[in-house]
């Protein structure tokens, strides 16, 4: 256990009501002992565990606060370490003035997530769970927030755990087989080694491939619309919105920049991005935001792509959607909407494009645009039953896995080469540890130190 | 007690590592059951008060937070009311789902204040003592932090109670001679009575002007820098907050606005003031900016009037500072600094001025300025002693003590005039009613609205 004793201001910067402060360590409730005068003259080190003292904080003789005062001792604590919860006024002079007491009186300020990270050293909780309290707190909404607490109660570690094991049979396999190498004993045979190699990767890409939603949920799903000049993108994006953002107007190329809003709907974040039109222009501005459209297709999980059902070259327009088409990834959707249904009620079809479904909308007065928010969700809903519920949520877990799977794809090598069970128990090996580390079970400073930056003060 | 149980975000807006709702009403422990499912199993109704308990907050399937509960039953809580806290991991998003779900448990959200008025209500605290934990959270200051302290722990209170205990020994003189004044008793000479309000008059005007301080201390001191153009007025201000916020140029008029820096000194909240340079104008603008500054002169504690030593016509510069000075009032002082002894080391008199102290300093180098930040500390200090440690910071409070020293004087003016007992006792009913509403003894709806209004959210 650290012997240093730490404190910080746990609630939201500012001014409110009520502000809590947190000391953590060994000497945590002796400090706070010296600095506290209970009305009913208890003493804190006499108190039970989770119970709550009213009184003063004074330093020498100054009264600083009357103050709510919970002691939680060690193990019964968040950290596992002795612990005191202050709830004091929320004036920041006050919120400060403690502070400074409790620096003067023995504690020094916590650093970002350091009362998570002492839970993590004292075995509260595995890595990924320490993770999930700070993907909690960062949480915006009912999606981001579930995926957050499974996290968090152990949902994405038991995953993890469960493909451990399967690599653990695995390599025990190996292990037999190299024992009796001289013998001509055949404990598990190619194929069922193969077998295995198969069933594991396959969970590990479904994985890897939940990372793509989980992202998304996390920091929004990217929506990108395009098409031509004047085909009503800003109009929708308002629409969507229900606000004026974006420059409407019929001069065509109004919308020169990206614009990007974000709303919520059905617990997911979506980040709308309104596009400069496609078209060929000679507007030297005009064509970087052109260009900037092309990337954001790129970036995106689904595409809009808008016409003008007023204003058409159906040709052309079916090329142009033939190559953004060709441009995505199985991950990305291509939605087709043919605007301005208020003014031309005529149904469009293609000849040669594959899979469409065209939607007909009005951006101006809103019809249809109700179905095209209900295609996204239902596409989403589809990706979420795919990934099994347990979503990859973690920059740092996506790498890791990845690695993981760059480990079993060359013991797979391994095995079709008929490489020696030493040389395959080192990749295996590979693997146990890219695991180990999402859970905390293989660790080091750094990894620990770039994890813990991220958290916010006081957690 | 109020039939209605309130609840509310208590900490700060925004995201933080916890967040406090508090609940406060006869059912707040039964509607927080109903939503708590402690990890120990235990009933929050079993719990005894000032317990916590660890546990899952659900709305029907949906685990919303694993959270802390602590429970306070009635009366001993802040508000008298059965009350319960919840400590909540402080995801905005965790937050709103906690209120919303105990909105439909049968919570209503508390109005601003609500916490505060139902311990008023129940007894918990007096208004002035109600008054002082609004002070108290609003605090930016340890000179604002102690006068709020004070008021809150019923200092200020204490303080009303006297005075309206010399009103009633007052009252009772007027209602003795009223009953015997058939006969020819006198149980109290007219010279004893005009005594007795002398000295209530005496300790009332003190209370009436310790407000002046009390308003700078929680509003912060003002104190306006005045001068010739390029005096160095802002290369001071810079200096003083250490900081370029304001324009510093050799162009004469640079300062056309007037620019306000906070600074805390000694525990005091300093509101300085730059202003535009005294000088004769045909700049729209700049006259705009001229006018601005003698407005400033008057709203001011502290006036400095800066000299530019290498550059300054004695008579012209006399003669301004005369006009200034008998504009002041005498609750403000007057500064003169000698400007830029860096360059000029000659020393600065007047004939005319009368108590002229002249502070020589650099305000390029910083020579003089800890002279001066010295001299504006020692005559606040003299004030504070002046004032006796009681200082009224709420205008509420200022405008019924206004109130009371009317009445008074009323009365005063009826003895002159031998008004009868009668009528004198109305008067001193106005001033038993006046000082009552200080503590709330006497209130109504409004008052309480218009206190309560003021407070922050959750309180």
């Amino acid at each position: 256990m650290n012997n240093e004793t730490i404190c910080s201001i746990s609630t939201a910067a500012g001014q409110g009501a009520i502000s809590i402060i947190r000391i953590s360590g060994a000497d945590a409730i002796i400090i706070c002992e010296k600095l506290f005068l209970s009305h009913k003259g208890d003493q804190l080190l006499r108190k039970k565990s989770q119970q709550v003292a009213l009184g003063n904080i004074h330093y020498k003789n100054d009264i600083i606060d009357e103050v709510l005062i919970t002691v939680f001792k060690s193990p019964k604590s968040y950290t596992g370490e002795n612990m005191v919860e202050i709830s004091c006024h929320g004036s920041t002079y006050i919120q400060s003035k403690i502070i400074q007491t409790l620096i003067k009186s023995g504690c020094r300020i916590a650093k970002k997530g350091e009362f998570t990270l002492r839970a993590f050293l004292n075995g509260k909780l595995d890595l990924s769970q320490a993770e999930g309290v700070a993907n909690l707190i960062s949480s915006e909404n009912s999606q981001a927030h579930d995926l957050a607490m499974k996290q968090m109660r152990g949902g994405f570690s038991n995953e993890i755990k469960i493909l451990r094991d399967k690599f653990i049979k695995f390599a025990s396999l190996i292990e037999l087989e190299l024992d009796f190498s001289q013998e001509d004993v055949e404990f598990a045979n190619r194929k069922d080694l193969i077998n295995l190699i198969h069933k594991i990767k396959s969970k590990i890409s479904i994985l890897i491939e939940s990372f793509q939603l989980g992202n998304a949920i996390k920091n929004g799903i990217p929506i990108t619309i395009v098409g031509h000049p004047n085909s009503g993108k800003s109009t929708l994006l308002n629409h969507v919105i229900n606000e004026e953002r974006a420059i409407v107007s019929d001069i065509m190329g109004t919308t020169r920049d990206v614009i990007e809003e974000s709303i919520t709907l059905n617990g997911y974040k979506f980040r709308f991005i309104d596009t400069a039109g496609l078209r060929e222009t000679n507007n030297k501005i005009e064509k970087i935001g052109i260009s900037k459209t092309h990337q954001k297709i790129l970036q995106s999980a689904f595409i809009i792509y808008m016409i003008d059902k007023t204003n058409f070259n159906q040709n052309k327009i079916e090329t142009e959607i033939i190559k953004i088409q060709e441009k995505l990834s199985s991950k990305q959707s291509l939605i087709i909407v043919a605007n301005k249904s208020d003014v031309n009620n005529n149904t469009i079809s293609f000849s040669k494009l594959k899979n469409c479904n065209i939607i007909d909308i009005s951006a101006k007065n809103g019809n249809g645009v109700k179905k095209l928010l209900n295609t996204i969700l239902s596409q989403i809903e589809k990706w979420q039953t795919l990934t099994n519920s347990i979503i990859v949520i973690n920059q740092r877990h996506f790498e890791s896995l990845k690695n993981t799977m760059k480990s079993i794809q060359d013991v797979e090598k391994g095995l079709k080469l008929n490489l020696s069970g030493e040389l395959l128990s080192i990749d295996i090996k590979n693997c146990l540890h890219n695991l180990g580390e999402i859970t905390g079970e293989i660790t080091n400073d750094n990894l620990l130190d770039s994890i813990f930056k991220d958290f916010c003060i006081g957690k």
